[in-house]
């Protein structure tokens, strides 16, 4: 089986991250691995909500929202129908999760940071490149307010996928679609996991097929942190 | 390190699970485990949403709630606030894929079948309870109406995770709110993996650790899975 | 006529009430007349919403709601269109109202009770069910914190119907489809009205007839009564 | 005790119906009692709800809201809360009722009349004067279309209470705001019962209670009656 | 081209303004023009939302209905689909704009002004009729507390329009219907602008045919504000 | 009075049109003007909304949001709270009005263009930017499948207002919010007229005044159709 763009089975999709991409944001960063981009922005409040508040930590939340022409064809604004759905609930509670197990509420002291990931165009793997990209978005703009020991860590996510029995890094949306398991890995820059989902879509899987999708996600996750150590250290304009 | 009810720290809590608890519905399940006490039921309706209509498959869905007095302290009715939040549709997805996963839509035929997991007591792992209640629930109204082939799986779910750093099978509500690891795993009865859920709430995990949740929970499953045929294959009153 | 389960005119279904069904809410019971069946639980929270707060009085407030299953053929739950429909804002006023009219506020202090009245299985009669039921979750849980005083009475409620120009008592879902005139009745343990809703659903009834329903009522709620008393003070577990 | 405006126990407020108050639509009536004014309209739609189309049958359907200056406090629109309110439901649900008790739907054949019941300004018993007022603006409709038939009956309701232990004959909003028992009846131009609904708001009532409270209401509606008449068979401008 | 109720090109409606139409509220005025009938009323509450109190300065704001049945055809209530339409959101901030233009919040003082236009019956320009009869609302409501003060100038609306090449002033709803270009204006009763909203419904329209427009609502704005003045200084009764 | 950027009183902000700036919708621009940054995109589907059908024309419909990072400060995700605000609603009617106004339906024939309008980032003159950008974005997207001539004119939009008494031309936010008067002109590219809206924020204003903002007004979208031109014709990557 050969991957439409050329790339082999464990190798990630090109990765451009231009922090600062607007200038008003705390934080932002255009994340774009393949045709997939996201622009993350960080703001950061200084309070908390009322419920913490008086207990000298801080507070980190997401959100994650898909422009309606982001996939080739549109689809609906979660506006127009009220409420975000399913999905988008599932992905800003996964993105908070994933940037507050890396975070020193402590040293955030009674602050909020609001993370916000707006996929401009979606082509599979957006949550993940959300929380990638708004790792680098909350490390710009703590360091801007030199909060940096706020984020003693860092995290990145990629997706993991076997398509015709074969284990597959970072899907496009077409081998997403295709995929007879899909796997979402949460990882630390120090190689630890933070979460892992794995969803049979057609076929229960066996237990050595996930020790190997595992073992693949590890090596995309060490290569989107170098990526990210770049990105975040870039001398501001 | 003692669990508060003195089980081992791989051992599940007692089981209970009576099938045909209401007359009404078509399949109905009290599904026990510990104080978790989940009512199951399966409605099948001669019909599939529009969408799906004139391709000869079925469609099964599910539906998660709490009572507000489930647990010790009353909450919320989620009706009152205007939409299931974030946590209630996370869980009826979950319980949707697990069932769908070992589910013969041909076998089905052009029929819908709606599972209702409600929450009458919640004291840890209702999520879990539910799915293998539901499968218990799905089994005895399809077998009412001959459409048994139509589920030629099961499917049963249970809650790991690592407290003080040990690996405990089944937490309990106490138990859960002091892990630092907290993994849902969803199982065939023959041993396959439909969904692993793992989330680090306070630390990040190895590897290792990951694989030793992995052990306990095939043998809690396992255990589960015993039950399940037994109320099943009960005698219908 | 008839009635399909050979009841005389003025009989009720049988009646089966389970106090302390579950072991977390403060008070439960689980309320069985014929076919319906209703999980009623009480919770007592010590505070009252803001704008009663420091006149010594407290407050209690019910709500009600039907599993989708409880009917044969399964019905939409109302979170999924986003508020309760008329029906239920209606019910679960009249059970508030029921209950208030023997509580002594007073007495109660600056708390909160908390009625919740599910519907597990429905074969009419739910809302005279839940009333019923109700009174007996609200005395388990004041007797359990020594706040007895705060009920100093006691109510319950039966339908009562026309159907084919003959007065039923406790009309089941089949009879009370067919009904002319739909009556619920709600009185005190000691033989006084709190509510009378009488409603023609087909032809407008004559004077004499209220009468006769009225005078069918009494009895039943007399008999109703009788087994909340017992249930009441059953020894707890 | 005396009434605040004269009357007597077993008075009605003074009664002004303007038929055909609005130009535009099919039916309407400007229905003063006392200081409560409810604007009624009649629409008539030439098709059914899609769920009634093809039996030969019609629809009505009541809709009831007061304007937010209607009381002396200005009250919330009801559209800014998102949707109507419990009380606002139950006695649309109400209205509609009523109505339909009177109409033969067979006569009506395939259409739908809506009732819009608009409080332009409240004093007590806008429930009743819109139900009344109601009855006046569906005849105009349905006279003008030649469908008369359709109503073959007539209606009106009016409300009765017990205050400081005397049963009062159509309350106004200070009197209703002092009730102990307050009971709204619907009654047909021939005498005969569609609804009643008494509630004690303090205490219990008692049996003979309620018997003089049936009493009095029937005068009033007696006198009721004789205005709808005149208003109905006013000469069309 | 010739109207069809026979006016000039450049002349009004009928007007008929009723001050005080109702008791309850502050201010209340029945506005008509033609078929147009809207209810303003004006509500003075002793207080402003908390985010500006401290300022001694007051605030104003409106909203704006229109009774299903006010047009021909029913329209559906907005509070049933659940939140105001686009178009009744762009009128009520048109309306609260228009008469905060006029008036001193800080001779109002810490006072928030509700104005309520409700629309009994439509035939074209109610948005306009709604600010002209608002203003005397607010006029009779501030006198008699004595506010006077807080309206320093008065307030008036006008719709112009081009059908068929031609400037009509104050289009009813069919001429509306036909209109090529549609504008709203709004001036202060000394003549100066307070909102100009012209949209080509079909086709562009030029600079010059802008100014002919504007030349034939100030006409129409001025005979508007002397019934306004009439209506706004009748002796109370 | 000098402007914080050194622009003169009728100078615009620096304007850059970046076409096909993602690759997976039909039409896309990045439309800069200052720092205003709107993402606007034109979607083309084959077909009508339902009441549209059958008659050989088509439609056009706009969207518009703001990112929350958008400005300097988080404002709330409007998804969030149920619903587009007044401000969004108004918005994207007058977008669809100002782009439907240059269109040709029966060119189009039955297919439906989609614009989306989402300020990545919010400098005053949002609005203008997206009307002046999706003009840009639907033009490329008709183009792309040979529809050009369902756009047969073009269209601009350029924000006035009068700060301390001057006539500015293209406002940023500062000068925004301290403006007396602000003004909204759309015109098509032969200098027509499509849209005025003119609003006094705190003092009315003068005839001649509303004379000069056009005056300026249209020099300014003069320049930005050179832009548009421009920017349409560039050749596709």
């Amino acid at each position: 089986m050969s991957r439409s763009d050329g790339r082999r089975p464990d190798e990630l999709r090109t990765l451009e991250i231009r922090p600062d991409f607007l200038e008003q944001p705390h934080g932002s960063v255009l994340f774009s691995e393949g045709r997939t981009r996201v622009l993350c922005t960080a703001s950061i409040e200084d309070s908390v909500p009322r419920w913490m508040s008086g207990r000298g930590v801080g507070w980190m939340t997401a959100e994650y929202s898909m422009l309606p022409a982001s996939t080739g064809e549109r689809s609906q604004r979660e506006v127009s129908r009220g409420r975000p759905g399913g999905r988008t609930v599932e992905i800003q509670r996964l993105i908070g999760r994933a940037l507050r197990a890396v975070t020193d509420f402590r040293a955030l002291g009674e602050r909020t940071v609001w993370l916000d990931c707006d996929v401009l165009q979606a082509d599979g793997g957006t949550r993940c490149a959300a929380i990638s990209g708004a790792y680098v978005a909350a490390r710009r703009a703590l360091d801007r307010f030199g909060l940096g020991k706020a984020l003693p860590g860092s995290v990145a996510a990629v997706s993991v996928g076997i398509v015709d029995d074969v284990v597959l890094l970072d899907l496009d949306y077409e081998e997403d679609s295709r995929a007879e398991v899909d796997m979402n890995v949460v990882m630390t820059g120090d190689g630890r996991l933070i979460e892992v989902q794995a969803t049979a879509e057609r076929v229960p899987f066996a237990r050595d097929q996930l020790d190997e999708m595992l073992d693949v996600a590890a090596l995309g996750i060490d290569e989107i942190g170098r990526a990210q150590v770049e990105a975040a250290e870039a001398v501001r304009a």
